[in-house]
């Protein structure tokens, strides 16, 4: 039996976003990742996109932001807005708001 | 290439916790598995522990709850606050809230 559980709060000890996207571990497994990310205007450099290897799952915890697929789609989200994004699903970070931090749980995985 | 992203908000159409516990699936993989839990006055059953043979991360979005440890220790979990869970490492719930709705998001995953 292991008792080394660890807690934290999502909210507390933001780190300041405004000059670069802030990626910070929560939790690491041979299959998982799970990560904080922290932006603050921030976008996908134009042209590219993300193409990920593992699926992601990610839940807007503050803030707002647009993403977009390569099928065209666009989606925005808000607060509580959580969207499922399958290994090599083409997209891309269009949008962040640039006067109020947003805050994204993302969770990787095999 | 996959396009078929699958979006939600995570605090919309909470089920009635008022009788039972509700665990509702978000998205589900080999390794890793995703849910909502909605509690009201819930606890685990008395003398009964969880030893769950996956890891577990699990955040409080809503409502207030306390869990305890097999090794005595006692955690109170309020809004934003997560915490990992090793496998096998015994807990129970021991209080939620009675008067308003806990909202958790779990991730176990090995």
């Amino acid at each position: 039996m292991s008792d080394n559980y660890c807690k934290g709060n999502i909210f507390s000890q933001l780190p300041d976003a405004s000059q670069r996207e802030v990626f910070e571990p929560l939790s690491q497994s041979t299959f998982t990742h799970i990560e904080r990310i922290v932006t603050q205007g921030q976008v996908t450099p134009e042209g590219e996109w993300y193409n990920q290897a593992r699926a992601e799952w990610v839940l807007l915890l503050q803030g707002r932001a647009r993403l977009r697929f390569a099928s065209g789609d666009v989606v925005e989200l808000n607060v509580g807005d959580h969207i499922e994004i399958p290994a090599h699903c083409k997209h891309r970070v269009d949008w962040t708001d640039e006067n109020e931090v947003t805050l994204w749980l993302a969770m990787h995985y095999d």
